[in-house]
């Protein structure tokens, strides 16, 4: 059966998460239906990064076994016409070899996290950043998030649900970049925990505001245990905005 | 009886427009209701600009009279507190001389217009902008946006409803920007007619769709005639960003 890479937009808040389940509409599910609407066929959708309700994704990837051969924009734009009503977009969709699998290919996974700094409620973002209302010292933030890169036990920023086998990864990337009121968190990683980067940002906000120094952060990494972490950040601010795969994993 | 100065955030998607009215909720009524359950008066609330629905703001101004004298940081959290399920955030609000109106006073306003100009639907930013699913040509529009600069009878670009006393603007700012698949035109000018900016948009991206050249644009303004505009701009793109004074008037 073709095999096709979708690329996926959607807004997280009325859905219980990415994955497809018993009570609550999914992301998953919303796309398996279109293309059951589509071709008729039970087909599994099988995405990069199982998000949680209420995140978003400007790029998270999927794979999807199709009974036809389709060209790419042809798929892209009738899966589109079977989401109409839902905050879930196709933006691109193409052949991909038989051995391409979403998740297990990517080898490397971005995510931004959006907090406002004000005091004002959000009235054009609400659902779509997180307002923290005193102000947060970038400085400080970056001096804290330069001791989580690389390889480490990250336990303590681990949900205590997480089912992966090992807590070590290595994180690639984490850049702050403030643009007048609006703090812009990208990390990059091949794969994170469980609420991984939720517990991180929520956790830098305690140095932010200054309750916690970046050696705190630190010291709270090594110590890998989850009761060290700080508040969670809420799911609003999280996008899921690129999954990278190997340059030939797609010919 | 002290003057304050508002300056407030909505998104204007559940809105019959900025002006209140007998049908349909407006934003003029939510902050005079939240003005109403804070000090039990029944104030005016004045804004400097009536957008329309589906219109939003990030910077509209506002004047209204209350009974007290209130620090400004104050009354910007007890309006906000009465505000609690609006989509309207009051970001600032400070006293101001009993001259200043947030409407008469003001000598520039600037207004954003979000184009993405992509095929797929939008999941993150519906009503929140408009796609235009063909390609624009960036250089064009540009080419034609400047031909409206400076001082005109923008009858072309007025809504037939209009109610100006003249025709005659000056548009001091006209800047496309494109960002990915996002397109932003700011403009500014002391004032605009009605549906100015939206007509303005919308024939601009006759040209980037290589219907029109920037000469015809530019002869549709010389022509003075409404029955020479491209298709109104939908409002979800719009956004009211800032409105300025006099650096005086509110001292």
């Amino acid at each position: 059966m073709p095999r096709f890479k979708l690329t996926v937009e959607y807004d997280g808040r009325p859905f219980s998460g990415w994955q497809r389940q018993e009570n609550g509409p999914s992301v998953q599910g919303a796309l398996e239906a279109a293309v059951f609407r589509l071709t008729g066929a039970r087909a599994h959708v099988q995405g990069a990064g199982r998000t949680d309700a209420g995140v978003h994704a400007t790029g998270q990837v999927a794979h999807v076994d199709l009974d036809a051969t389709w060209e790419g924009w042809r798929l892209r734009e009738a899966l589109n016409a079977h989401l109409v009503g839902e905050p879930v977009a196709v933006l691109a969709a193409e052949p991909a070899r038989d051995d391409f699998d979403a998740r297990r290919s990517a080898v490397q996974r971005r995510y931004l996290y959006r907090i406002f700094n004000r005091r004002a409620p959000l009235a054009l973002d609400r659902g779509h950043a997180w307002r923290v209302k005193r102000p947060l010292d970038d400085e400080a933030m970056r001096a804290g998030a330069r001791g989580l890169l690389g390889l480490h036990d990250f336990s303590t920023f681990r949900d205590s649900q997480c089912q992966a086998s090992s807590p070590i990864r290595t994180l690639d990337e984490f850049e702050l970049t403030r643009v007048g009121e609006e703090l812009r968190c990208e990390v990059a990683a091949r794969s994170f925990l469980h609420r991984q980067v939720r517990s991180m940002v929520g956790s830098l906000v305690e140095v932010g505001l200054g309750k916690w120094t970046p050696n705190d952060l630190h010291a709270a990494l090594d110590a890998a245990d989850r009761a060290r972490c700080g508040p969670v950040a809420p799911p609003d601010g999280l996008y899921l905005i690129r999954v990278d795969y190997p340059s030939k994993s797609n010919d």
